[in-house]
């Protein structure tokens, strides 16, 4: 069989790990899909920047057309990111034939649903693996390993550098702004850390997660996301002191067909397998109506994690090349999307308050919850040591988001509410 | 296009829960693959017996060769379990055309490569997820999710009830035959424990597992096993104290392409990922050269579980049968195999000793491994609560097998060393 020719949009630290695993592993990779695969040609910004990777300055190119367009090039392995541009060239190569790999969460989460479809339409494979968790398969597994299976809940730690920034939160007592600093030194955050810490790329990734694990196109509107950004040692300190650590967590559910996707700083009982995963590790926990309890950790990010999906990618569609079935994995998402209502989604709830410390305080405050039907699994009241008033800590029983924001709201009125200082979801 | 036929050799605890996903599932399976999945015939012991499932008498037969030779029967899901019948079954089943899902790693373990050579020639499939591991997709992983990388280490904790003893040993300081007895009431092991407890199991998954993971056909006499049976509420104890959690791991290690396989009681070091999987749980920890730390875990065992590995090998045989590209998965195992020799195989080792109070004696001891270069991470000297004579408790750094093997050989002829308590490796 004649060498399958690469079209590589994009020669940053991934793209640079693709050329090393591709040509370090040429011999392996041919041996399982039986012929050679070549990087035939790079899309880079600058032809004459040096690289630490050796590469033939005649496969580089700054036009991206003379890829996309190339008459010998089969796939196309896109890991510039960037949404509009990235598009156009990903539609304008699948209605040439091309099939496409790519590690393009922000695409694959605002326009998958469009390449699929286009992807079909031509007969062209969209593999997506390295878009969500890195190295870790999570893509292959929710859509083949439980095939057969009923996923009711994803809970995914898929941003590293949001779980870096807890881990030395709760490990080293230190501040959000100092931790920020120094990740950012490290080159775990971006100097513009937004999306990261907003959690606006955790929503983007499980956009893809619950719209392959639930078969429904789940849109990124649909994700509600809150970040870390205001998250303070103490209540890291009030986490650990409940037997909790604070995770920033995607959490899919499912219940009778009706879904709800979110993002938000978690607390999660000690006990759960995703409450040890640290530091920039990424860790996708999914609950099956028949298989149970299952993790699935890893990299999340990083040259060679990343590539490591890619290339996998890469041999599955050269493998389907081969058997010439590409562009025929079927559709992935062909239940009707029914969201669930803040009526109707619930899970358990931690507030920390800050209240005037004088009789009757606790009762007022407990009543309110009764008046929403809000039950409480534990109350806690002590004295704020930095001010001349009492702090609350409550957990409460399964509660639906929307008692808990009238609940909220009624304390905005109570004077002796001082502040409402946290409130997080609480797993496992 | 026609319904899709299976035959299902066995109907227990597993046979039951396949029965009840392809039945309670039916309409989403028929979605993904195009075509219902109908279960025509079902091999039982007894076909009177009553059970807690319905299925039309019609169906059930006792005559395996009933199923093997039907003609409308396109896949057979063997679910028996035994070796050498079901192999007979499987082998002509192949020849006829017919695909093979099995959940039986002692089939697959001891006779793997001839049963997959035979599906080759008549272009069928054989799947067997189920075979290790439970619900984990780790074959898929391992052989789809990794095929781009070399993976160089894989340790499982793929046996349940082992690890249920230990854990249950660890977290209630309890004896080993007190936690077996309860977990043979609990039906967590077997009447006659032995192939769980001595080791046997895990080997047969580890054989499955290397050969996927180093691409190389490493046979069950290759993989060395040691079991749990002589592992003492102090062992555990110790390995608490010095920050450890005694686990019995298959290990499978590939250096420069050279291999190692092997099953026994090791101490893993809390903080590394494998150690907190506890109870009935399994768990595969998997380093490649690019992808890093790795690890996929879930339920081992159990009805539906199981069930979910074998139904979606199920629906990946029903696609390749619609794209008419069955038996084409390539071979797995294409490298020659080198199996590193005792001098090759390197690890920490624990040794806990019992010897005289006297002056001299730990000199004597440490001169021992210093005469096989075995150096030592720490030594802790501690007189023995039970008898009049000393405990002595050593780590030592990376050593070979065999230098172990001579240093234990020397101290049977050393009068100061009055027992050799326990060995175990130490990982993490």
């Amino acid at each position: 069989m004649r060498p399958v020719k690469v079209g590589l949009l994009g020669l940053g630290t991934v793209g640079t790990g693709v050329v090393r695993i591709v040509e370090g592993h040429q011999e392996d990779l041919q041996t399982q899909v039986g012929s050679p695969i070549m990087i035939e040609k790079v899309l880079v910004q600058n032809k004459s920047k040096s690289r630490n990777i050796s590469i033939s300055p005649d496969k580089l190119t700054e036009d991206p057309w003379e890829i996309i367009r190339h008459p010998e090039i089969d796939v196309i392995v896109e890991v510039m990111g960037g949404i509009e541009h990235t598009k156009e060239y990903i539609l304008e190569a699948l209605s040439l034939g091309k099939h496409v790999v790519t590690a393009n969460k922000d695409l694959m989460a605002l326009h998958g649903a469009e390449i699929l479809a286009k992807a079909q339409e031509h007969r062209c494979d969209v593999l997506y693996e390295a878009s969500v968790a890195g190295g870790i398969p999570i893509i292959r597994t929710l859509v083949e390993g439980f095939s057969s299976d009923r996923i009711t809940k994803i809970m995914g730690i898929v941003n590293g550098t949001t779980n870096y920034i807890l881990t030395k939160m709760s490990q080293e007592g230190a501040s959000y702004a100092d931790v920020l600093k120094e990740a950012q030194e490290l080159g775990y955050a971006e100097a513009d850390p937004t999306s990261d810490v907003e959690g606006l790329d955790a929503a983007r990734k499980m956009t893809i997660l619950s719209t392959l694990g639930f078969r429904s196109n789940v849109a990124l509107e649909d994700v509600s996301a809150q970040g870390i950004s205001s998250v303070s040692k103490e209540d890291i300190l009030y986490a650990k002191r409940l037997g909790y650590e604070l995770k920033l967590l995607g959490i899919a559910e499912r219940q009778d067909d009706q879904i709800s996707v979110s993002v938000q700083p978690t607390m999660v009982k000690k006990s759960h397998p995703i409450a040890s995963v640290n530091g920039v590790f990424n860790a996708v926990y999914v609950y099956g109506e028949a298989v149970g309890e299952t993790m699935f950790y890893g990299a999340g990010a990083g040259e060679l994690p990343t590539a490591t999906s890619i290339v996998a990618d890469l041999v599955a569609v050269v493998k389907n090349l081969k058997l010439g079935v590409n562009g025929k994995q079927g559709a992935v998402a062909y239940k009707e999307k029914k969201l669930k209502t803040d009526e109707q989604i619930s899970s358990k709830y931690f507030l920390l308050l800050h209240v005037a410390d004088r009789a009757g305080v606790l009762a007022r405050i407990t009543q309110v919850f009764a008046d929403f039907e809000v039950s409480l699994e534990s109350v806690l009241q002590q004295p704020n040591p930095s001010n001349p008033e009492a702090e609350i800590i409550i957990i409460t029983h399964d509660a639906s988001k929307a008692a808990i924001q009238k609940v909220l709201g009624e304390f905005k009125s109570l004077d002796v509410v001082h502040k409402v200082k946290s409130v997080y979801r609480v797993e496992g």
